[in-house]
């Protein structure tokens, strides 16, 4: 199979393209290093230094054998895209080039229109070229479980039923997200439905939620493949943030009460949903849409695994409530369908103790290299 | 009352800009000529000139003596548009400043990517500009009717409340519109969602159905001050291009089976459903949504209607069924709502053989510059 991974810089996207390579598959990765250039305007490196596409790509090849083709170049530039397909006629695309941080696309104007027209135009710029150059290549969009928002009723995989007034028909769920990056998300689905019914595209929308680790077979041949660990305030998740904290010995920052209840999953997990995708494509005309996340946990729930995972190690965690920089709900319902991916063979990881202790102890080697002033919110909504 | 008219160069727009300057409110209209100039680009000229929106300007203030503000620019220029409101401080903006066509939305992929990005960048310009320069403005986007699509259960406004698995919330309506143009309308829907919940602007989003119509009391001052008329296979929607081919001898070219239905309405109404929009604005943090249409026509109904009132004028006026462009239902369940506006006040114009007649009338006195070329369908998707 021919694998094509837009946004292959990035921290899915880089153990993407080794996981498919390593796989036997024959796999290019683009990127613009739009993530690194946001991350160093904005004081937001990452933990570990990476070495750039092209290094991590030749420095792979030293250690297996096998080839990642490299491109340079900006997704929302169709001809460069167009051209990339063109050469490359991919079997599958993993589209994860999108700006990915939701405080920074709120952060002003510059940052939102920036992350709307990037996010949009490569996803308009990836149908165009599929449907221009490749048009059997199955397309897997890396959507996020924020599409739904926190409704009232449970969310199910992407669509949902609706009786009304004695009729019926099947329709989109209903999507409300917290913030603009997550309704780039939205707009991108919108977009793919449409062409989708339109060119009878094939797509596989993954509704992802948070992704922790920094441990896959091929990343730990070499530190220098490590995936990028973003902690700070735009580009860290929430379990990443926590485990710098504990590191750093400066309290875990729960924002709010803390009842705010996503579905996390392991960066092995994504790579297995990403595999389970590829393997079993969506048909011609169909939106596939799958929900990518293994467990549930609320921020709170999150603050006391990692303080008891730190306590083993001999970290003093501590937990404090700040102030919510963002608009969101604190305490809500929340139980979303996850059986898609379960059902087509994913065998889920879980995080525990074990998982975060390993993560601790890569943390408290870079130690430190820990910067306290990225951590804090700067961007409230 | 300080009313901004985005887009006032338009169909809609120039109407919109004459009615409330007359009834006394303080105008300014702002276009950058889009439509004029793809209508150039594409052979879409409409039928009769117009004279620029500067010149209209005159023409009105010498007429009545009232003074309508012309900025000519690019909505997508945030620099541009954010001075616009700086200098103007508008009570309401009425946005229709977006690439209206949906055959050239479908085009190719440079039309796509500028209907995508004209219409978002200016819906997130006018939100932006709004949160910095005049928070309290009222914002009246227009959408379309196109958004919900041709559903199987019945329209509601905007929102539906969902019930499932003994739970219940409320939604925005699903939507799945039938070409990238309304497709945008969708994306403007969910942006300014997004941007209500987390600001408190205040929204009305009309999601209005085809417009028939030439005259307006003010329009019919001048011939000078008419909207423009689109007949085209671009611009033109259905009841135009029924009036003209009747007008021209060849037969009314109905799209497949004809039995696609939509909610239409008298321009007339436009201006009555904007005003009623004006004078009882949105709550900070309401995005309140209208079905603007006043009666419900299948395309084999309005080919009937234009074959009558073109008999009562001598003209034989004959029907023929095209192979249909466009990817829609020709037969289909419609039922939507629309008793928002009613509730507000709007006594509607119906679609009648004496509002025929008078259209008819004035494209008989045009009857030597149809271009008949312009007609036939020259995207298909």
């Amino acid at each position: 199979m021919r694998v094509l991974v837009l946004g292959g810089d990035g921290y899915l996207g880089w153990p993407t393209a080794m996981h498919f390579s390593a796989a036997g598959h024959t796999v290019m990765a683009v990127d613009n290093y739009l993530r690194r250039t946001i991350a160093l305007q904005t004081r937001s490196q990452a933990l570990m230094t990476n070495p750039d596409l092209e290094q991590r790509a030749e420095l792979f090849r030293a250690l297996t054998g096998k080839e990642i083709g490299v491109r340079i170049g900006d997704c929302t530039d169709f001809r460069f895209l167009e051209g990339v397909f063109k050469e490359y006629n991919p079997d599958a695309v993993v589209h994860y080039a999108e700006q990915p941080s939701a405080p920074y696309s709120m952060r002003g104007y510059e940052e939102a229109e920036l992350t709307l027209r990037n996010n949009l135009t490569t996803t308009l710029n990836v149908i165009w070229a599929v449907q221009k150059q490749a048009p059997a290549c199955h397309i897997i969009k890396l959507g996020t479980m924020g599409e739904y928002g926190t409704p009232n009723i449970d969310i199910e995989e992407g669509w949902i039923d609706i009786e009304h007034r004695g009729r019926k028909d099947h329709f989109l769920f209903p999507r409300q997200a917290g913030s603009l990056y997550h309704t780039t998300k939205i707009l991108d689905t919108d977009l793919l439905w449409f062409y989708v019914r339109t060119w009878k595209l094939r797509v596989t929308d993954l509704m992802q939620g948070p992704v922790y680790g920094l441990s896959t077979p091929e990343a730990d041949l070499d530190e220098r493949l490590a995936p990028n660990f973003h902690y700070d305030d735009l580009f860290g998740t929430v379990v990443n943030r926590f485990l710098v904290q504990a590191v750093a010995g400066v309290p875990l920052t729960v924002y709010g009460k803390g009842g705010q209840t996503r579905g996390y999953l392991n960066l092995l997990d994504t790579l297995q949903c990403v595999q389970l995708a590829v393997d079993k494509p969506a048909h011609p005309g169909q939106l596939r849409v799958l929900n990518q996340f293994t467990e549930c946990f609320s921020v709170n729930d999150l603050a006391g695994l990692v303080q008891k995972a730190g306590k083993h190690l001999g970290l003093n965690v501590e937990i404090e409530h700040l102030p919510n920089p963002r608009k969101e709900a604190e305490e809500h319902y929340y139980n979303p369908a996850h059986s898609g991916l379960l059902e087509l063979g994913l065998k889920p990881h879980h995080l525990d103790e074990g998982v975060l202790a390993a993560m601790l102890e890569q943390i408290v080697r870079c130690r430190r290299d820990i910067d306290r002033a990225k951590i804090h919110p700067r961007v409230r909504w």
